[in-house]
């Protein structure tokens, strides 16, 4: 196609193609896409939509591939729109409390380039250290201290977007509140890439808590370690972490990382409290926790912290070293928690499948993980009642993780078929051509 | 026109109609509406839309009518919608930490029933004991306590929603997380009843926190007292409450109530803690604030608090005793909050109005308020020259009241003209007729 010459800073060739082609969802499309753009400004990716909504071209914006629900996986006929170049922090307004950033920029990289000011940017994917804001922001990204402070859409007060045509919108604020006019800022947060490219934003800082204490504590069950948790949301505690890993998962990172845990007990969970009041509030947490604790342990300076944190950040790629891994992303009321470790329990016996799961507990955002050599039918159905059971709880099919390509049948399941009517006709009325990553998000 | 006498539980009475032609912007239509619908049900939401929308009639939806910016001005032609009578809290749930409600529900009377589970609905606008949940979502209100716990939106989890065609639809959910397709809830919060009648509505409780501590210092200017308050940030300290109350404020309350304010200072601020840390945190504040105060006190138990927060519960009240007051809600980046007040001040001389102000100081959010007896060039040039100041300085037209009718065309200045047409563009797949509150909000 001619066009794709007009495109800016393009590369067409298959190696290049390849390397931007899936992400980390593990998705392979059925051919490459016919063009990459490697964005370096705002202007590229102006003149990109251009020319592909000229052209009718489907695009698929991309920062640094690291989504789990194939929301940057792109097929034939697409032209990757790879914004990872555009990766400046503009500025840290330690006063007003903000960043401005463009959308390439490395998550850890800000949260560090806060801390200079004692500030933190409070979202912190699993993936920060790999993942770009303009992705977090593509997701509503959440985190291991959402419990506390929120997912993504709490921290972004205004957004610079590329629209399908190629004309660029501010919603930008640079106050803490306003409401003048449609939230259009919240619309395009969780949004996919569907309705507008992020070429920049405004983003909350939070201060950097002065103190973080950490508690475990081990149970003999996963459904006491979960009630557990659910008798600290009754008690009104305010931890900012609550982890809580199954059996499974502590097997796994002892056979990975030659540890001890599944010696202590059959479900373990993580908690910290940080702030002017995080001492006594890890010791009402402690207490709460430590009712029915076969195991505690409490760590005061952040070596300890880090390493009671050490079989949480260790889940993962433990389970990772000895097979694949369909990671998934289910959230259900806190009340069900316990009820959902037990239905999970049940799926992987029914269907004769592993399944590691841990969750972010205070949220009731839980992440089982089936282990798998080869994938095969009962990989598939099992996944199926995983999404299954999260609607029979009165949950939803994803917490932080995005609906992508691979949800989009259980969201027309959990949304109806009215609330995707509207949603398309918002995307109709945003992006008429349906140029914006096509097929993903709903 | 005969379908008026199909509409449900329905008025035409001029007495009805006058009852409900306004709210408290003062705006008086040129004319008494057509008829108005008083709900009882969703059913009768969805028949009254579904009526108007066939015959292309324009609604107005209403709950108490405490809006300041006229969003529910209704003007002839048009049929008003009284959602009041549906005002059921249907359930608390404290371990999840929500309630479902109808949007009549009074937002202090639900702010109430949580406290008996130890929870508290966070925003309180000003209007808390006579507004309705309904209102604050349309608007996305705020209130004294979103410096710490965020506006409207942060507290509702998804809604119930009639759409102008009077279909149903529901983006609710149960769980704090989730990112299942486009955020409907965000777009509908703060739509000013242009986009949907939202009839249910999820909300996020917070726990009622065990202390609240208070801590007033006066200043010998409101500058001293802004920057005051703008150190306060770059300390990184963690109010639940920061207001400021300028000379003028300190006087007309001084004459209304017989208090001895201004003998105290020029400018006063009013900082609460609460929480775990509310000891620690209010000392620490009081030491910011204390450094270049003329005067300070502080309360530890809640009658001691409620008198030292009284100044700031009659500022409107005792400006409103001795004239009429145009509320202004101007919102400008925290470290430009003593530029602002310099700004106001200016304002009033150049017009020669007075003008009294009064701020949530930890967000920037100003409420500058002219009283007059008489609406004159004067009054109107001075509201106008606060808008422009607001943007002057990175500002919005408003923080937490509302577009409404009064501020359109301030919204085309601050928003420009391509977020103008997405937002028309959005609604406009919605509401295709434009029967939902035509003309307010953008």
């Amino acid at each position: 196609m001619a066009f794709l010459d007009e495109l800016p800073r393009v590369s067409t060739s298959a190696e290049d193609l390849a390397a931007v082609a899936t992400d980390r969802s593990g998705t392979v499309p059925d051919g490459l896409p016919l063009a990459v753009v490697r964005a370096s400004t705002v202007d590229d990716v102006r003149t990109a939509l251009r020319l592909a909504h000229e052209h009718g071209v489907p695009v698929v914006p991309r920062g640094a591939g690291t989504g789990l629900a194939g929301g940057a996986v792109a097929g034939p006929g697409t032209v990757v729109l790879d914004l990872s170049g555009l990766d400046r922090i503009v500025e840290i307004d330690d006063v007003d409390e903000l960043a401005v950033v463009e959308p390439g920029v490395i998550t850890a990289d800000l949260d560090r380039a806060a801390a200079e000011f004692g500030l933190r940017y409070a979202p912190d994917p699993a993936s920060a250290a790999i993942s770009t804001i303009g992705g977090n922001i593509a997701t509503n990204a959440g985190g291991m201290r959402c419990v506390k402070y929120g997912v993504t859409r709490e921290a972004v007060l205004g957004l610079d977007v590329v629209l399908a045509d190629g004309r660029l919108i501010s919603t930008d604020r640079r106050t803490v509140k306003g409401v003048a006019g449609l939230d259009l800022t919240a619309l395009f947060v969780g949004s996919e890439g569907t309705l507008g490219v992020v070429v920049g934003a405004t983003l909350r800082l939070r201060p950097l808590p002065a103190h973080t204490f950490t508690a475990v504590a081990a149970f003999d069950s996963v459904r006491a370690a979960a009630t557990a948790c659910t008798e600290l949301a009754r008690t009104r505690r305010d931890p900012s972490l609550l982890e809580l890993l199954d059996g499974a998962t502590l097997g796994v990172i002892d056979r990975a990382q030659g540890t001890d845990y599944a010696a202590r007990g059959r479900a373990l969970v993580i908690a910290q409290a940080d702030g002017a009041a995080a001492e006594s509030e890890i010791a009402a947490i402690a207490g709460v926790l430590g009712k029915e604790a076969t195991w505690t342990e409490q760590a005061v300076d952040p070596a300890a912290s880090e390493r009671l944190l050490f079989a949480r950040r260790m889940a993962l790629p433990s389970i990772e070293r000895f097979g694949r891994a369909l990671i998934e992303d289910i959230c259900v009321p806190r009340s069900r928690l316990a009820d959902a470790f037990q239905g999970i329990e049940e799926i992987a016996s029914r269907h004769g499948v592993g399944i590691y799961s841990f969750a972010h507990a205070g949220d009731g955002n839980l992440h089982p993980i089936i282990g798998y050599d080869r994938m095969s039918d009962a990989v598939q159905r099992a996944g199926d009642d995983l999404f299954a059971l999260a609607l029979d709880l009165g949950g939803t099919v994803t917490g932080e993780h995005g609906i992508g390509l691979l949800k989009r049948d259980w969201l027309a399941r959990e949304a109806g078929q009215d609330v995707l009517d509207v949603q398309n006709s918002l995307k109709a009325a945003l992006d008429p051509r349906g140029i914006l990553n096509p097929g993903k998000a709903f």
